[in-house]
């Protein structure tokens, strides 16, 4: 049976990253899918596993060539997810997850329709603002786009097949589990 | 939000009964419907808790009044499930099983979109044949027509939303318990 395609999206600051990186070390099964973008690294992000870090002119090139299952567009950065490495570990059997903003999630349902999408909550707006704010990365101006933006995101959370709230790193982790097992269990009955 | 009404199915001598049990002790907010049935009790079984055993008169009064949710007339005997019963546990928020034969769980699923159909699958199909001739309550002839009409049920699993395979009852148990978890993530998507 192919692998199945998840998709873990949700607002700027929910905590998509965390929550994907300690999913990833409590389901060993489980890939990762590895974006390219445009965006300059930050500190201790590494190449070819945070991300690919591409220029401008070679994410176009790649647009061009359709080689992207989905990009976008956040702030002042790109942002892709290419095709063939994702239909490579399906086709072997083995789950994926992408971690995406809801602009990305959305496309990749359109194509893989096969996907699981699931839209992390956060606990409450207040929280998502507050978190917003701790990133020592970002400048204020870059915060109240963030904000802004988040609120968007946050009305996209219907189109998903599934809403996770991330309360706790490891509730959330097991719920992501959960529905794993569940899908697994969905497409046995198809199977048959 | 309302509770989830899970329809727990498969063919006669997959397992249901004991998976059904060592769900509820590891599921403590999960209830168990109670079926009417004409069936006589089996050693151990208690009233009220095992089955409401009912005369074939006071069945067909139920009946008659559409005070059965599903009913099904398996072997020499009636089994049916109280509407009213499933439908306040359901509106008080608690999660409810059903532990029925795929003729129920069909019908079950026509009344109650919203039922989230699970089909217990045996290891295969000979383990299933074993497992139903070491049933010592039922002569020669029952068995015979208990292989006969497992073989017919089997097919009707793809009908079901999932499949979980009965290899062992923790392992059922624990990916019946993923799938619970799993839609009331669903449900929260839908409730956004």
């Amino acid at each position: 049976m192919k692998g199945v395609l998840i998709v873990l999206s949700g607002p700027s600051g929910v905590g998509k990253g965390t929550v994907c990186q300690a999913l990833l070390n409590k389901q060993p099964g489980l890939k990762l899918s590895v974006s390219v973008t445009t965006r300059p690294p930050r500190t201790g992000e590494v190449e070819g596993v945070s991300y690919y870090f591409v220029s401008k002119k070679k994410f176009f090139e790649l647009l061009a060539q359709d080689k992207l299952l989905e990009w976008a567009h956040t702030y002042d950065f790109f942002y892709g997810t290419p095709c063939e490495a994702v239909e490579h570990v399906l086709n072997q059997g083995e789950d994926l997850i992408l971690e995406i903003d809801v602009q990305g999630g959305m496309q990749v349902k359109q194509r893989f329709s096969s996907a699981i999408t699931i839209f992390l909550y956060p606990p409450s707006m207040e929280e998502l603002l507050h978190r917003l704010k701790k990133r020592a990365s970002d400048s204020p101006e870059d915060i109240q786009k963030r904000q802004h933006w988040a609120a968007k995101e946050m009305q996209m959370s219907t189109q998903y097949d599934y809403v996770v709230v991330n309360d706790l790193v490891e509730n959330a982790v097991s719920k992501i589990q959960a529905i794993l097992t569940a899908e697994k269990c969905r497409r046995m009955s198809k199977a048959q």
